[in-house]
């Protein structure tokens, strides 16, 4: 294999910054080595030598302490998943490839009680009755065990929506798997939507259509592995499936998120390419092909797909959307970009280092004149000096012009990296201003979800919650939850647990009237 | 209220020493405010001002990993429970009144499966629900909810046995709580052995006839709070109750253990004596009367209860026993035994401090001649000098003669207190000789339990396990599983565990042979 790794290796991401991912891990990736081997701490208060290598903790804590006062007007559950190793890893596969492991803050009446359970889909079923992994590399079917062939692969563990009363985790790869949205029992766990996915696989980022609620998803490599096919559809909220189409990339990269607006699908593909020698040779699915292009393509939402246009662009990448809109002249995407591969553990196709500085992600505009027939180009405007990789807005907006984003990262106004804590910011992309919320010493903050004050309140009235780390009690987690219209008074209640939480990607916010009776 | 209390509060005993309890508090206890400061930390990696002040995590961890090797004649599971606090105790409340949490290590073929549970009983239910705790002191129902009137207020904190294919957790002012031994489930809250137990009461510390496998027991303040009757029965491991008796003690004291030889039972009646006008004002069952002496008393096990004799001796405390047997000579009954209340947090009804160098307990054994009708004395002989309060045999032989004990307990070889590390003691009462296990730096170890290598295997030939907490690693619990016949080689397996598992008074060993299948 020709791939090289950056010396950081698996612990220091997961420990560190699942996390870089949140945005925050960046605080840490750039310090230098003293706050690389900090963050390289195992599971709480072990270092390799002396505890376990994984975490697992499945954990019920009823009652959970608070410290100040649980909104009378924010009543639902957070939903967090991340990626935990069921077994530990391979040697060469990379932390993405860990079990999915969704929590659960359930918030009701001031009272705030806390769940974590696995995805019980098929991968872990098997690997958990096996004792051992049976899907040992990362998206490279050739590597699994003999036993699970026609299994799912999902790990789930990317992000977790609720849909038709059921909690979905996502992983890109895969269908869905479907829980109880109380007990996160996982009741489906192959999800195909009752046979209507159009696709082998589904997005972990789908969006709700702002005026219909309808979900609009789609899926990538949608007829198997390398495949170039991306199959895009709608689904009513009761399951209906009202539109779909397919396309094909121009290469097949990373298309780990998308952007909807009234009229468009918008695509970004991003030099995280399909590497089939890579696989071959017994590796993960993708490597950073520096000499590629990047791809903005956009087409209508109500077409058959052949109307997509491609527009090409500099080497970059971009994995998530803040937000997205359109008008009769452009489409404006809002994405965090950075100028190669972010991903510390992802293989460079040329051999070169990581390079954390051109791997550091900031809030940028990507826009398109609709005027041209065939536009040529597409602007890219870096809007904030902050770094993050995990944008959020108020996701009543997903399709529809927005004003507030939301993003966790280090204080960009700190004097240097070393001291800058980690933050949760909200910017207002009207004056371009931005508030922050800084967290206390020693802490991390995993990615932020936005809770609407009530369904019809104003953009951005609510409540930002996300997972504090604190990295000076062994990694211990408390839920911050602050008011998103003042982030810099702090929150207005911190829900204290008395050990670690799982690891994080993204957080998902469902409202008391949309949660079981 | 008269009483007065230790500086060391409810959180230094629950942090440092439950502990005192497992025998290895006193290391915290007696080596000045430094060590009590550094016991006083609360959960995980947090101090009362930033954490949370309760710990309550229920938790799972399958495949759990494991350093060295799980024996492959090791099959069956480990048990624990403790008091963990469901809601913050109220002042001048104890550390005893903590709702049971029960943990389980299942141990199969090589693999080993961490769960813990509370104990759902009528109290846990009822406090759940409300919200708030509901019997606010210990053994003083006058101060109760009135919501909660004719529910048990059993905790189920202290001890757990396996009995007719249940676990029962076990509480001395109470009948047991049954759970299910795979899930952890409550089955019965409140279980009375259909309805054939003859007492309102039922010890933490029953005992098993090492001929019959019948089990022994008894409650004490049988007929009600405050109540001199002492209901002791013998039960089949089918359900059937083959005898029962009762008796009355000179006065009411703490009677936590007991002890039965093949023709004997005994009862140690110790002045930490029932307090009427303390529980009047509001406070809680006991204080120590340190103008009372104690009473040795023996009672045939086939007889009406009529032929107890009652022998009195120094004021001093025995809380638990090791072993005992008799002949037709002598009864000999070996307790952890200390001058004065052993329990920092109970008060001193005359207002005099806690003292520390008077409460900390060493191996006695207590003997009484059956020669003269009505003895006069009993012995007492300090047999070794470890300090420590929770001693154990292979319970095979509970009520035969024994050689072998074990015993948690700070190095009593160490050059000073300060830098004794917590061990596992054995002692061969044969030689007089002790064999120990150091644990590593930084660590305390609950009580230790027994299992032996097969059904039929020689005393005391099988393994010690016990849980390490690791103070330098926020409290996370490590199970240490040594060859009992050489402590001093080390752990032959470690089970590790990524978090704290909640606090232990009792453990007990349950071999594969009676496990469901």
């Amino acid at each position: 294999m020709k791939e090289k790794r950056d010396t950081l290796n698996r612990r220091t991401f997961m420990g560190g910054t699942l996390g870089a991912a949140a945005g925050i891990g960046a605080a840490h990736w750039l310090t230098g080595p003293a706050e690389a081997a900090a963050a390289q701490q195992g599971p709480p208060g072990t270092s390799a030598s002396t505890g376990p290598g994984l975490y697992r903790l499945e954990a019920d804590v009823r009652h959970c302490e608070v410290r100040g006062a649980i909104p009378s007007d924010l009543n639902g559950a957070f939903y967090r998943v991340g990626p935990d190793p069921q077994f530990p890893l391979v040697d060469g596969n990379i932390p993405f490839d860990g079990e999915g492991h969704v929590s659960m803050f359930r918030i009701k009446d001031g009272r705030v009680d806390y769940k974590s359970r696995f995805v019980r889909n098929d991968r872990w079923l098997a690997q958990d009755a096996a004792g051992r992994i049976l899907f040992p590399m990362y998206r490279n079917p050739s590597m699994d065990d003999p036993s699970v062939a026609g299994l799912s692969r999902s790990t789930a563990n990317t992000h977790i929506i609720n849909y038709k009363n059921m909690l979905l985790a996502l992983k890109e790869d895969s269908p869905p798997s479907a829980m109880d949205l109380l007990t996160l029992e996982t009741l489906v766990p192959n999800y195909t939507f009752d046979d209507l996915l159009p696709s082998r696989t589904f997005t972990a980022h789908p969006k709700l259509d702002s005026e219909t609620g309808n979900m609009v998803a789609f899926g990538y490599e949608a007829t198997g592995h390398g495949s170039d096919v991306v199959s895009m559809f709608e689904f009513t909220p009761d399951g209906e499936r009202v539109w779909d189409a397919t396309i094909t990339v121009p290469y097949v990269g990373m298309l780990h998120d998308f952007a909807v607006t009234r009229r468009y699908i918008i695509f970004y593909v991003i030099p995280m390419a399909f590497d089939a020698e890579q696989m071959a040779n017994g590796g993960i699915h993708w490597s950073w092909d520096s000499t590629q292009p990047t791809y903005f393509g956009f087409v209508r939402r109500d077409g058959d797909g052949s109307d997509v246009r491609w527009i090409e662009g500099p080497t970059r990448s971009a994995t998530h959307v803040m937000g997205a809109f359109s008008d009769d002249d452009r489409i404006y995407v809002d994405v965090e970009m950075s100028m190669s591969n972010p991903f510390p553990f992802m293989p460079m196709r040329d051999g070169a280092a990581w390079n954390p500085v051109a791997g550091a992600s900031h809030i940028t505009r990507l826009s398109v004149d609709l005027g041209p027939s065939t536009p040529q180009s597409y602007s890219i405007e870096q809007m904030y000096p902050h770094q993050g990789a995990l944008p959020r807005q108020d996701d009543r907006y997903n399709t529809a012009p927005y004003r507030y984003g939301f993003l966790a990262c280090p204080d960009p106004y700190a004097e240097s990296r070393r001291e800058a804590r980690a933050c949760y910011a909200r910017f207002d992309h009207q004056t371009r201003q931005d508030t922050l919320y800084r967290s206390e010493e020693a802490t991390s903050l995993a990615e932020c979800c936005f809770a609407p004050r009530s369904a019809d309140a104003p953009e951005g009235s609510g409540y930002l919650m996300g997972l504090a780390t604190r990295n000076d009690q062994n990694r211990r987690s408390d839920l911050v939850i602050l008011d998103a219209e003042h982030l810099d008074e702090g929150p207005v209640a911190t829900v204290m647990l008395p050990m670690r939480a799982p690891g994080q990607v993204h957080g998902w916010w469902v409202p008391e009237s949309q949660m079981p009776g």
